[in-house]
């Protein structure tokens, strides 16, 4: 068993089997299957496959299915679904899970779901959970834990947590708390279990006291995603400012968040401004390419306009045109590549040491070697192939200068963003390219008039 | 608490501390910090102070702090110390993170270190892992867990999973296997724990057998990503073809290995070929970047090559000139979406589904709609801002051309690549660019040889 069985052929069969309304390879070979396959299924099907097979499954099982589905999908189904429908499946999910799928409804339907839900206690948690926003700790936090007061026995905590257990999907630690709920610490799962403590000590001479890495609700998503990293965390505690525990983050929900991220910046790096997937329509795919576009299509009009100004150097010598795209495209990879390390950087918050001084300064060394490297080359390569003189000088210096340029723009344009407390991010790209067009071109077709002038043509 | 406290100010103090020999404040205030704090401290300092602080480290933390330094601080450190040093950290680490650090070492220094190990058992498992390749299930796993025979009582089981227990930090799942080590299934913690049943009770009736997800030591480290993504898992077991219980991988180590796959792509895209962090040596940063930027030089000079072949075109009209950087910028810009979005699907694995002819329809399409806006828009520039009709046809015919081509030829490069079982992201950044500036250019001035014919200037 064990890998994934979700192939074409299996697609074929499940598409077969709907058709012959063969209910036996359903049950038997679909409905069996983990949640996070059967939504891989429904999210490949057409609509009305979908909701056949999503009908034949148990209760319990459609709620997980519905939390695993992709976005769009899952939008769909739930438009097709009553406030009842959605609100039986509600009570069976994790608050998190639970908050997730009600914040893809419209705010009418939510509150219908919402009143429609049995578990009241349940419902005011989602509420509470429903009002922090997007891309913070509290959005992403679940309110089902364990949890023991520290002045219990280890007898009265033992009972309290097989209560508390059956709500809570994943155990992985205990918290300890005071009488207000304030956060004490935590008791290892293994040390309880693993020390033969005897059922009257206390919780108080067991649990461990030492302080907890904690997020407040109000932490930013990519905050809790560094923490986690650093300290290798499968959970981390939700407290509020008052230090009383409110909820938990657990690992899965941050492996999301981390993937989300990872795919924002490399779609923005490529200038998508959408978060797109090569199966969405050709409409989306448009939509989310089609702003770049317009912004690289003005930028190439002002580049148009900046060699208009030297239309004169071109009549002097045309060949001056064949190396146009050298030196933007020259201009255009460093800039991507200087800023691309610096978003990458400030990401890994890695580079919170260094001055923006020092910064500059090692990516004018960067430049000095590389530009030098790249206009040696050219210029042999010009030497060798052109008469000349004023043509080899001309493309060489300027791709020096252009080089380190670029350079420097590309390192600084991000971490003023940066500290604008705009996302570094959308300096790389077409942004920078374009930029880099620019200015690169000026400086070759300046140089260019000064060499025309110091070396004319015989 | 909870907050990291590493910042600027706090590394002058540690650093006033260290000039001072201050030693209250070191053990008071930097010793006793979680090792990754204690690590980010050592890659910030200087070799020297590095080695002091970590002298006055206990055994247990300098291992755990080794354990989570930056590979070139730590192989720094490495090479400082003895291999009977290293093997005394080794012995304290878990084996996955002992096979990472020995990797790093030159092979003489690791038999050296391995043989001066005392564990013996412990140098056997280390041994044994370190056969396994880079970025496979092998390489990411360690041999800790917890395991108990399916023909036990619960009362045999507990006395030898709190026996385990000592040796494995995080015990996420117990392993349930037969007599010979293969894998029957798991033992719920949670069950075992809350569920108040007999110490005579037999493992067998108690333990879940529905089969786990499962990797073997060659599975490749994405599809370990990918598998404990999909479901959510924290820990996930490494088995032999015979079933045989080898070992486990944790969500830690899958959540290193998904930011490392994030930042070579990215990295990639962005035309850099080596893993560098902007506080690299300049050297480092050049010679990562160089590569790439001669790449990008040779195809200036064939697209040089391509546009002094139509050199009478630019005498022609030297205006032709003008619009050479946007015809390549958007070639270029089409070109990296479009890669992007093939590249970002493969690792997700959510394109299988889909033909190749299938998905260049789409792209075609996406193609027809933003090349016809652009080609639209720049139409109306250049009608009302020049009065040559055959360069403002030219310039809308070779663009709509370009982001045509552009973009079945960014979808269909890395879908290729993909099939040769070449890293597709190598299809974006600069290839993807200079290849499209060169059949760009080249349908441009072909367009306007045919233009300047129809259309002579008058």
């Amino acid at each position: 068993m064990a890998e994934s069985e979700i192939n074409k052929e299996f697609i074929i069969e499940v598409r077969q089997a709907l058709l012959s309304r063969d209910s036996r390879f359903l049950n038997d070979r679909v409905s069996s299957l983990h949640p996070a396959d059967i939504a891989e299924i429904l999210d490949i099907v057409n609509m009305e496959e979908a909701k056949t097979i999503y009908r034949g499954l148990h209760e319990e099982k459609q709620a997980d299915v519905l939390a695993e589905l992709e976005e769009d999908v899952r939008e769909r189904f739930l438009a097709a679904l009553s406030p009842k429908e959605i609100a039986e499946q509600v009570d069976l999910l994790e608050t998190d899970d639970a908050v997730d799928l009600l914040a893809d409804l419209p705010e009418r339907k939510q509150e219908q779901v919402i009143a429609q839900l049995e578990d009241k206690e349940h419902a005011e948690d989602i509420v509470q959970l429903l009002q922090f926003e997007e891309g913070t700790a509290g959005a992403l936090m679940g309110t089902e834990l364990v949890k023991v007061n520290v002045n219990w026995t280890v007898n009265t905590a033992v009972k309290s947590m097989r209560k508390q257990g059956e709500e809570v999907e994943d155990v992985y630690t205990v918290y300890v708390v005071g009488d207000d709920d304030t956060l004490k610490g935590a008791l290892s799962f293994k040390r309880l279990f693993f020390s033969a403590s005897s059922m009257q000590n206390m919780i108080a001479d067991l649990y461990n006291d030492a302080p907890l890495e904690t997020v407040t609700p109000g932490t930013s998503d990519e905050e809790v995603v560094s923490i986690m990293k650093k300290y290798d965390l499968v959970v981390i505690p939700v407290v509020d400012e008052a230090n009383k525990l409110l909820g938990r983050i657990t690992i899965d929900d941050v492996v999301d968040v981390m993937q989300e991220e990872a795919e924002k910046d490399y779609a923005m790096a490529s200038g998508i401004t959408e978060k797109v997937e090569s199966d969405d329509s050709v409409w989306l795919l448009t939509r989310a390419r089609l702003p770049w576009l317009l912004i690289g299509l003005v930028g190439g009009v002002l580049v148009a306009m900046v060699i208009a100004q030297y239309e004169h150097q071109l009549t002097v010598d045309p060949k001056m045109a064949f190396f146009i795209p050298l030196i933007a495209a020259m201009g255009g990879n460093v800039g991507v590549q200087s800023s691309a390390i610096v978003v990458q950087g400030l990401a890994n918050q890695s580079i919170q040491m260094a001055t923006m001084a020092g910064r500059l300064l090692k990516e004018l060394g960067v430049g000095l070697v590389n530009g030098a490297i790249c206009a040696g080359l050219i210029l042999v390569f010009n030497m060798l192939t052109s008469d000349s003189m004023a043509l080899s000088y001309t493309v060489s210096i300027a791709l020096f200068a252009v080089i380190i340029f670029a350079g420097l723009f590309g390192t600084f344009t991000p971490l003023v963003l940066d500290r604008l407390k705009i996302d570094p991010a959308l300096a790389t790209g077409p942004f920078i390219t374009t930029m880099n067009d620019i200015i690169g071109l000026l400086i070759y077709f300046y140089v260019g008039m000064l060499m025309y002038e110091m070396y004319p043509l015989t």
